[in-house]
């Protein structure tokens, strides 16, 4: 039964339980585990692991793709193997951690960790952890449900050791596109120049010597935890409906869109599906995660194909897509992460990048990681790839947090993840603010009337107003700038409790 | 004696005087210039342009490469002229106007501004006001000493102005390499794989037909502003040569360097030419301006090759170089600047950026263009498009400003041109922070420690002690973090009286 998913006969007699896998890994070592957006993350060895270092502590440095499921970043916390963590993480206990300064995180732009680990600034990597769904017989490793960094982990590492997982579908094989990137000074241009390009090999190259251990799991990806659209997505999706089909009119899209981005969320991922409700077709993704959307798309007819490096999705929808793969299978790619989100590729095809906001400024500053500019929620991921290099740089939030007393919309960002000449669009269930051109006097007025919401609107024009009186290509008043988060930090609100006071 | 700068006869009827071609401008037009840090700027007709605006008012946006010569920029905005300006100005009447909020300025990469006019987000272009070396036969204009957004303002424009510069050298001609990127969705890659890939055309191909007029002028480029190194600058350079030696020890560079980029300016000029210095050999550029050091490395036999967007030299240096011009010339190449800045060949070529900080913050965010956050000094330039996609994203400033009432190492920068995830070190006469793969509060350690100048680092450290007791992924003190800034604000200096007295 296992000859159709670990093809070469001798490497069954590397089968071994997780435990005896786990117990290869050594106090200081760099471990690349596969795992992108809770997709084809190894199952079994890092619980092994923490399950181990309560007896017997030891600490790690953990490289993935980005976030993982099945609670193992929790796990590896609580057992305190984690010295060091990177490129992209969103679990609770671990980001206590981080906020606590027990765990170093490294918040990385999730196409460079590879070439840092090239070029030898990371690494090396002493055991690579990598979930398939089968190994061919040359020992060429068939990824699962995502590759992420896995191929250059397994290419990198000085040691492979591979999840074989018994419930993911054999009709993966074929899916993946691994194409890793010529050596410096001799690179060549990488041969991506649509989303359905096909430039590399379907399964991860590696010297089958080097799989150390080989252990069959049989259990599912976690599901997408993300939550359905309520009113505020359906308002923003619909913003960018309307705003794409100006730029329909005035010539400067056709109805196909250029290839679209979304980031990770429920945010994103609600409006983009919204998307089907506007009168495009042929659309395409060339994206990092495909989450619900990305099938709600196809079934809607709209979508000719994506191009990602992972599938996520909700326990309702993977039931769907998994029970008849092979419907979506030929207009689906997946490629490692560091293509996906490569700025040559996303400059070449002029993507379309719809990412998350935590918040944004008056002149168009994102802050998409630190909240209060100070605690980490999850981290850049891909956002900075796209937003950096895009045709069109979309940023959505809603408009308010917390029921009303945090607002999205700030007089300055506490923290600055893309700069304001990296911020095309911002969008809220309010609004949209098109601040392609403008300058920052200009923006402030678009973004304050169109994004922020009634509430907070009037108070941020007063600071605007009063900044402007002191001057400066982009006024603040710096004394008072950052007084919002100041507030929201002591009062868990960002509403000024005098001001409204007096206002009634 | 013109007929070896217009070549194509029908042309010579063109001709007119610097006020006709002034006159073809109208209220409200868009203009593309050329010009890039004062090299291969348009001489006579802006000069025209701001004369008839003394009794004939009118307001144009202006689009340049990057900063103009001859005080063009203060002259245009003594005349008014000026309702919108973008990509990038070093002028102190302009950039006065600028912070005033009489002239929007959008501060945008470099890299961009033509993928917006092409995708009709900006523009279009009126009249493209293109100073030249020569007109072929065909009508293909041979640009002068820079390219900058000259070859798609002239090709992208209704018509074209160009100013035939018999100062500038006939020798020139070959030494540009015009390559436009094909149109999506049929993109292809940039055939840029090396610093002396050659992919284009010499010369700007455009119809004839598109010339309205023709001034000669006889005028020099405006010498770079760049001054000589000084003990700091010598100081930073060699703390870069000491950590490329150590790079190349531990094999992740070889003696050769990747192909280097350096900014606009004194301190990287300086910076560059100060590598002479080191071990190193062929050295190759791939940068924007090519400036004095250029030169020195050529004369020093360190350099190879070195690809840009301009040539802006001192008086002396101009006048070694361009008396014996073909002596550098097969070693030299120009391209647009959408090209020397492009994301896709900064990265495939794994680039090392050398740019100049206004200051940096204790975790490794870079300000660049404005003072105290709010008043803009030139602009982010290329700096962004280099820090972005580099291999080795270095910033370099003096620890000190303003004979020491500024510090250049702040505990939170009130403005964000390269975040956090784009630098990789930071150098300062002090010494240099190696702030790769650290986690934040890593990063602060190494950057007091190393960077800041000793009369700041108490404080520094003191802020950064405290704000961990806060807590944070980031720790900062947000009623505090600004306060440096708004200290200099009012008394144009960041030192605290009171702390200095207590000390004493």
């Amino acid at each position: 039964m296992l000859e159709d998913r670990i093809r070469r006969p001798s490497l069954l007699d590397k089968i071994v339980t997780p435990r005896e896998a786990a117990g290869l890994i050594r106090d200081g070592m760099t471990i690349g585990m596969s795992g992108f957006t809770r997709a084809g993350d190894a199952k079994a060895v890092p619980v092994a692991l923490a399950e181990r270092a309560k007896t017997d502590p030891f600490k790690i440095t953990l490289l993935t793709g980005a976030s993982l499921g099945h609670d193992i970043d929790r796990m590896l916390t609580e057992a305190h193997v984690l010295a060091r963590r990177m490129p992209f993480q969103t679990d609770p206990t671990l980001r206590a951690a981080i906020n606590r300064g027990e765990v170093m995180f490294v918040d990385q732009h999730l196409s460079e960790t590879v070439e840092h680990l090239r070029a030898h600034q990371l690494g090396p990597i002493d055991y690579a952890i990598i979930e398939a769904a089968a190994i061919r017989e040359d020992g060429g490793i068939i990824p699962s449900t995502s590759i992420g960094n896995s191929a250059s982990f397994a290419i990198l590492a000085k040691k492979v050791i591979v999840e074989i997982n018994l419930l993911q579908t054999l009709d993966l094989e074929g899916l993946h596109d691994i194409y890793i990137p010529t050596r410096r000074p001799m690179r060549e241009a990488i041969p991506v120049t649509a989303c359905d390009s096909r430039a590399g090999l379907p399964f991860i190259p590696i010297d089958p010597d080097k799989i150390a251990a080989i252990v069959i799991t049989e259990q599912k990806d976690s599901f997408s935890t993300v939550e359905p659209a309520d009113d505020d997505t359906q308002a923003i999706a619909n913003h960018l409906i309307g705003f794409f089909e100006k730029e329909v009119q005035c010539g400067r899209l056709d109805l196909t869109l250029n290839p679209l981005q979304a980031g990770i969320g429920t945010i994103a991922n609600s409006v983009l599906a919204g998307l089907a409700a506007g009168p495009f077709h042929h659309l395409r993704l060339y994206s990092e995660v495909l989450q619900d959307s990305t099938f709600d798309l196809f079934d809607a007819g709209k979508l000719s194909f994506a191009s990602g490096s992972s599938i996520t999705l909700s326990s309702a929808c993977a039931a769907r897509v998994y029970a008849d793969f092979r419907r979506y299978k030929d207009r689906l790619v997946l490629r490692p992460q560091e293509i996906s989100n490569h700025p040559e590729v996303i400059r070449r095809l002029g993507v379309i990048g719809i990412n998350t906001a935590l918040e944004a400024d008056i002149y168009g500053n994102i802050n998409s990681t630190h909240v209060n500019g100070t605690h980490m929620m999850n981290g850049i991921g891909g956002s900075g790839d796209f937003a950096r290099n895009a045709y069109l740089s979309i940023f959505v939030t809603k408009s308010l947090a917390k029921g009303g007393r945090i607002s999205s919309i700030v007089p300055m960002v506490p923290h600055v993840d893309h700069t304001e000449h990296d911020v095309d669009i911002i969008v809220t269930e309010q609004g949209l603010a098109d601040i392609r051109e403008l300058a920052p006097r200009e923006r402030a007025v678009e973004i304050i009337r169109n994004c922020a919401h009634p509430s907070y609107r009037e108070e941020l024009l007063d600071y605007f107003t009063r900044a402007v009186k002191r001057g400066g290509h982009t006024p603040h008043i710096l004394e008072e700038a950052l007084s919002w988060h100041a507030r929201s930090r002591e009062t868990g609100s960002m509403r000024d409790a005098a001001r409204s006071e007096a206002a009634e």
